[in-house]
């Protein structure tokens, strides 16, 4: 399989109702995985920008801070997350994500499909 | 769930035949993916180090390559990869990796088991 050197990114604004831009770099087409995985992307908000609160239905959805300060909002509670940390949400919780430091936060999301 | 700072770190010699070691820091706990997902870590090579030429049954890997220069050998195929490159190793296929550059060779590593 050749190795893949071209991202496909993709801008979105207001991603759940969060502030200003989401720049989504998807890591391959997610189509080799057999759709079990719906997306494997590093993603950055720039200072100030965010996710808003979401909730994952049928699916689980990790993140892996690799750079930057946020603020997580896990089901609602709030936490500080900076490189090297971890978030997990499981089938039917939710989520959101804000970028509360001055360089880029960077992060790797991977979300699962539940087993059909 | 809560957020996870504390990460589970292996270091293993020699890794398929390879050189030297390699540090496996794992996401989380892969267990939570209900066995979708065998592996998901952020490895580091060190300079001089490789992970030798391994065939993959039953699953895929996805590399990600996050900083340093590294020599991937794709199916017996030597291609230069750094920053920003995906490498995919399908079901059957096999692959390896060395770091040839001075720095530390950084990369996600993502194995996704074929469906049951």
């Amino acid at each position: 399989m050749p190795i893949f050197k071209e991202k496909n990114t993709m801008i979105t604004e207001n991603r759940f109702g969060g502030n200003g831009s989401v720049v989504t770099t998807h890591v391959l087409d997610e189509e080799l995985y057999n759709g079990q995985i719906k997306l494997y992307s590093m993603t950055t908000l720039k200072p100030g920008c965010s996710i808003g609160f979401h909730k994952h239905e049928g699916n689980t959805e990790t993140y892996f801070i690799l750079a930057g300060k946020g603020e997580y909002n896990d089901n609602g509670t709030l936490t500080e997350v900076t490189a090297n940390d971890t978030t997990f949400t499981a089938d039917g919780e939710g989520h959101g994500l804000a970028n509360i430091g001055t360089e880029d936060l960077v992060f790797m999301a991977l979300i699962v499909n539940n087993p059909k």
